[in-house]
């Protein structure tokens, strides 16, 4: 079953509602920035965004360094943003 | 106590004797591309790569999408590459 992208005004409602998340500069995705007291912290939250990652099977871009988790989420079967991206971006803010 | 940088004729040594690690282009930092299956097994490798750093107390620079691992290697601390670099290298390459 293919994935519709999200349209202009629908991207634009559930943007403002993500508290934290932005549009990437180069290309239609969503991310956040994500800052702990150290790494073990950062990896204890990257062990349960790996889990709804898996529950919903919907895998996030990630970057790691020490204490920061840098997370992109984008839908290559839609080419963009759908409402895959939203309902992950909600998960992990949830966490 | 500091850390010291690697010297030229050491890290030709070295990088040669690290199966599958490469110098960055853009700062001096070693660095591998891991693949996998799936998720699964990428997130499996990364929890035993998250325990070696924590041991190491030496943490990588790494991303993951889907079944990709991309880390890099560097001492802040010496500013470029230094033996601990090496020893997580190593450790990484043993799993």
């Amino acid at each position: 079953m293919a994935v519709e992208k999200l349209s202009e005004s629908e991207r634009k409602n559930w943007l403002s509602a993500l508290d934290g998340w932005s549009m990437a500069s180069d290309r239609d995705a969503i991310e956040r920035t994500f800052k702990f007291a150290d790494f073990s912290e950062a990896w204890a939250f990257m062990s349960r965004v790996a889990l709804l990652a898996e529950r919903h099977d919907h895998h996030p871009e990630w970057s790691n360094v020490y204490n920061t988790v840098e997370i992109a989420l984008t839908t290559h079967d839609a080419d963009g943003l759908s409402q895959r991206d939203v309902e992950m971006a909600k998960a992990i803010n949830a966490l």
